[in-house]
């Protein structure tokens, strides 16, 4: 099987836990990663994975820092079959024209606006129409846990209308000593916040109206729920929804896990690369229905949910999976993504 | 005019408030605050307010201690005609023998339960029904900020249902050395929280379900609704109903006032005793409306926010003030409050 | 007796409290402020002090957003005797030609460099070097304190050689949804800090050195010291001089005065306003002497310590008070200052 | 060669690790895990380490829970040769009579006092005095990290006095949602501090004296030094004696390791098992040295500090290693310690 050469620019937050799984992938090569920091960012890759200088001025600063790249970031992209492109928000879409110069696919992450690729991609929702395209989004952190959440319960013929609260988090934890917030919460300026209208952008029927607001806390955002459902249901309904959904795993206050800190503990003692969770956590025993109303809040690990999505997103433009089901197989196994923390046998 | 002698039980967060609001009011007399505290708390009086001991050990840990309280628990409620049970939850409901023993009335905060009075009191909501009781509960000052908002839309016929997401603070700025949360969200163990079956105690018809959650910030609670309206309205529909609603405040991101810590700054500058700030804060340029849904967000200080209500339930009891629009106008000029704090002309 | 007339430029964190601060001296007169900011900051003063734009820009600005400012920053200098620039770093020093040429004298903040002025001001340690001189510099909030706690030690002829840990708040409440740090400490750059130079810049022969670290807090500064004394010395040997200090209080953990917060929460008990301590507060229970090493840790609330060194810096300049007790004696009994928060007799 | 059969009392924040750490160990078996909790814990361990009920309570609790522990404490003694007991403070001692009664080997952590052991135990300052032993104190991770530090000072001759601030982490990160602090520090209510008296345990002539607070962070504690070297000397001097120190590692700011959290982040980035950084990090260019004192600032990852110095005291009590090198070597190459974390040869 030939594998595809996958490259990515920028080896922040996402690019770096997207370099680490492709490394896993047995249908993938990493090519490389292309950025423009020189510092510790860079210097503790060891010699593990590729570096490419991403500008001209990258080049130089990297080698007079004692770096040594291999090469330019046009070197990259021609060896490269596809592009992730983890740079910052503003920057990425001002990088497409030196990808579309490359001749290679690209994919961009949440930060960057629908209209710069024409399609947004969460892979249980809508794998098929990103085959073979040359470029799609990965949507963002929340919107990608809206689309598996809410979509699952679409699916299950539930969903009438969502109403959400969305707290995030207020910086990661790599740079929380520049820009966080402290002692305080600091809300969206405009409701509705725009993740519902992103959501759209993947799922465009859905009913969905969120408000956001930052908390003062670095690790994971925090989704509270109140959903119309289409009929008066039980429990159990909204229940199996959810564990038939993919990345979707249950938590529950009742195994001890009832802060977002105790999760993130939990991902450190199951050995998770640096302790990222994949899977959407939805607090099973907060799942609660009262008529035809269910209530329901879940955590998003910020800085990981959407490395899965990436990597179906390389097989769906490659058309290297035929299908979601088939790429998130080989996704899923390979990081050990799981549809329960904690489930029994025990040891 | 004969004035209405209040003590105090319990001399922290809300005690303390009250007492200092007590002293503001023309028909009232502050016979005194009874504490078992030997520390700074009550060291800090001066003497400005005559101390009592709490309890016999009190009285021997006081005078150890080098203060030197005026007299026993007994000797301050001989001396008065209601009594506000300042003390901590789940310690109020026993005190509750001695006051009916001594003969007081007595008002009782929102830690307690609804059943220990049989009366829940919010001024603008219930006055009327608390007139010549013995003893009424104040309720929570989540409760009481729901009970302001959406009474208020209730009381224009325009609210339907609510579904509310609260934010609490974790712990209280003076004992935030102990006890707090820090760098995490801590979900409420149960859906629906108890805030909205409290504000029934007020509000019977009120169909009210929350979410609540600490969040990782000492002040000020902030509350995001879904409000399903009667009937398709208007933002100004919404707006004007807020406005004609008694302690209830605009504040406006176009100010500047975009946090929750924005506006305890705002309280320091405008000289509030404490940084108080008794009203709801409802941001005016966050309130929305599509279609029949509203959509708003408003902030609890809720160190401050029960204390008006308060003093009115004293009036309440004692039938010292006729009706909730009399207590209220003295209480509300007494303390300086407003239903907006930033209003043109400016200067 | 003719009054001192005072205008502020930079209505901020220390220009709001010195304009305040103004208000209540006898010999002084407050013209007004200036400022660049249209929101709360400004429509929150009401007509309790008149308003200049600090620029033309800020002028059209502050007009069209309905502030009626009284006039520029020219009509305000005309009417003054003294300015005190208020203004953020780096911005401050460029000012100094308005000033020169309206004829003004003027007191720049511990931001500039001393080089600004050419000369630094504590007032209990130069008041007399200060005396009709054009301009001088109030040192920082940490500087003072250095000044004020070890100048003491220095004048009781204690002190040999000071060796300091300056754990500073990370940011102002006010700001603090800007620009924090979260769940982190940030050691400075450089050790050693620039607060032991800073400190000689007034007291030239202090042998001291400070390494400084920001802590994830937002409420004042904690110094924690090591003392090399001239000879061994009694733990009351240490006492008394700083007893014998102006504007150093005690506090005490004994009293449950235990952390930043809790003298916190006491100046809000004890009325102050914007809940601000002028004084260092020293932690008497912690003061520790082994042979001729003391220890010591003490409490800068950052926000307001430098307000009465401004007053009286006005009084310098202008020599309206011949030496710093005069001075001193009016500021501290206008603001209230304590030497210890918590003297017997008790309540 | 025959292995010693470890087991660990108490599945926390450190027996966890230490757990971890003996299975790398090529000369340890770990016969299992004891401890009383059912939760998250116990039932994320999969089938990776046995589990045994550390009180007949417990076994009962774990049962009706659904887990199936292997057997009680005794069971778990009787197959051990070694017991490392990671029970919180205050309960460990209660212990020993069961391990003696057992005929184990007991190791105790920092939280239990030296008298329990009659020796304290850090690997490079005195593994020789432990071998054969029938128990030792693995001392708290402040005072690993001092002596590691001093004690490299010291053996190089330069080391005449020390003085430290030590602000400790608040509350580990696991249990952040209990007991934290928020926005305030916390000064530990006596000078000098435990930590001195704690590190002349294991280096007994070492003249040094600490104080320490609480910073409101989760992760790390951070030391700050002011040395009296025995000479003038150079900054190579200081830097040649911490290069030459095992488990000390250098970090720099000019790297862009500038605060707690970048060092936290690049341990994740490392693929450190959850995030640990075992080696005591030294800001290599914060070390400062001025005639004949130096300064200097380092951090302390509290969670994992102990865990190789843990592993050295098992070989020690076997005797199973002759000395300290010989051991050391294989912990270290076993964990993967370093002395730099970002030396060239880089990328």
């Amino acid at each position: 099987m030939s594998t595809t050469r996958v490259s990515v620019n920028g080896y922040g937050v996402i690019g770096k836990r997207v370099a680490d799984a492709v490394l896993l992938q047995p249908d993938m090569e990493l090519v490389g990663v292309a950025d423009i920091a020189t510092d510790w960012r860079i210097k503790s890759l060891g010699g593990r994975i590729p570096v490419y200088a991403a500008t001209d001025d990258a080049l130089t600063a990297m080698r007079s820092d004692g770096l040594q790249p291999v090469g330019t970031f046009e070197d990259l992209l021609a060896q490269s079959d596809v592009v992730i492109d983890c740079t910052p928000k503003h920057i990425a879409a001002g990088n497409l024209p030196r990808y579309t110069a490359a001749g290679v696919k690209v994919i961009f992450q949440g930060g960057e606006s629908h209209s710069t690729t024409g399609h947004s991609f969460v892979a249980q929702a809508n794998y098929a129409t990103a085959l073979g395209r040359d470029m799609t989004r990965v949507v963002s952190c929340n919107t990608t846990s809206i689309v598996r959440v809410l979509g699952a319960l679409t699916d299950a013929g539930l969903l009438l209308r969502a109403r959400g609260v969305l707290i995030r988090r207020a910086t990661d934890p790599w740079e929380s000593h520049l820009g966080g917030i402290m002692n305080t919460m600091v809300p969206e300026g405009k409701i509705p916040s725009h993740q519902g209208p992103d959501a759209q952008t993947v799922l465009p029927g859905l009913d969905v109206v969120t408000i956001a607001a930052k908390g003062a806390h670095t690790q994971t955002h925090n989704h509270y729920w109140t959903l119309q459902l289409t009929r008066a249901a039980t429990r159990d309904d909204v229940l199996d929804a959810l564990r038939a959904a993919p990345r979707v795993a249950f938590i529950r206050m009742s195994d001890g896990l009832v802060a977002l800190n105790s999760t993130v503990e939990l991902m450190r003692d199951l050995g998770r690369p640096r302790g990222d969770m994949w899977e959407v956590a939805v607090w099973e025993d907060l799942v609660t229905v009262q008529g035809d109303e269910a209530f329901l809040t879940y955590q998003v690990y910020n800085e990981a949910i959407v490395v899965p999505e990436t990597i179906d997103a390389i097989r769906a433009l490659t058309q290297t999976a035929p299908d979601a089901a088939t790429s998130m197989q080989i996704t899923d196994s390979t990081l050990g993504m799981r549809d329960d923390f904690l489930s029994p046998p025990y040891p």
